[in-house]
């Protein structure tokens, strides 16, 4: 098993970050045929998923976070730590931070509309990293 | 890693479908005693996840869908691509397209009464592949 | 392919057990430096997922689980089978039943504000099994 770091810098406010290039870099530097790609992002206010990453749709998913989880609700996280990021923290419960994409005769097991996602759900912009572990056959 | 595909023909708009024997039989096919069943599906309008496979269910989950992410609302996804499956995108980024089925001596790793589904949220019927890798001990 | 167990009592109701000291004892006795947990809870009323493990965030989690799909709302499970666990299902069906966690240089892949969590959302005390299987390199 191996280990890739992808970083990634963000907006916060659930900016939507599409990681597929570098999801394909790794597969092509590391001349990965068949296997999978376990991923995981460090910290419990950003998730992983996929969508068809386009700006139509990454305005809906948005309006979708702020209308189940709105920033500024009252949430008891926030009155204890003195904290704004409440509505970050659910968001990542929800949507989860580790995924995994499998890979057959070089490709990456994805339709062609569809991309692999990192949402920084925090309330600033941060640096992401995202551990990689690949096992191939 | 042993890569197998899983077809199945979907009516879609939310259609839930258990895939548990299709697993099951690979299970037995393949003779694995102990190990990992990784699925994925393609695309960007479906979703992988575990419930108690009953008809009652069905329709409170597909009411709770309903709820969170109206087919009939307003998406800047339908109205920037003339599309009218902007739910259904949500629907698969919630959900998630990938999930595990850990087996050990040569069952999965399952309640009696969970099932694996596969939920299309596209709006027409579809026919759908799910990549299957496993590795085994 | 090493197969773990997990054994934890929990009071039902959406409790939220933190089994991040029990991965980590997983980790010590097994002396896992490099590799991934697969975990899987047994059963369609838990989930598993991550969280920063507080008293408000909790509150605030069963808040959002309570608000999304409440308890005492009419389920079609409920009526067909004189159960009152229709939202329990639909909570687990949402979170979903496995994750993983990869460990790197004999730590966790988790953020210091980042802990592996069970929720069970039965309505009654459980004795609840998590299957870990772990590959290492």
């Amino acid at each position: 098993m191996i280990t890739k770091y992808i970083k990634v810098k963000t907006k916060g406010n659930s900016d939507v970050i599409d990681i597929t290039p570098e999801l394909k870099t790794i597969l092509v530097d590391e001349v990965i045929k068949d296997g999978i790609l376990f991923l995981s992002i460090i910290g419990s206010t950003a998730g992983l998923t996929t969508m068809e990453y386009e700006s139509g749709l990454e305005k809906d998913l948005k309006n979708s976070f702020e209308e189940f989880f709105p920033h500024k609700k009252k949430y008891f996280h926030n009155s204890t730590w003195s904290d704004d990021n409440g509505h970050s923290h659910l968001r990542s419960t929800f949507i989860k931070t580790n995924m995994f994409v499998s890979i057959t005769d070089s490709k990456l097991d994805l339709g062609t509309w569809q991309q692999v996602v990192l949402i920084d759900f925090d309330t600033r912009p941060r640096e992401r990293t995202i551990v990689v572990k690949y096992v191939q056959s």
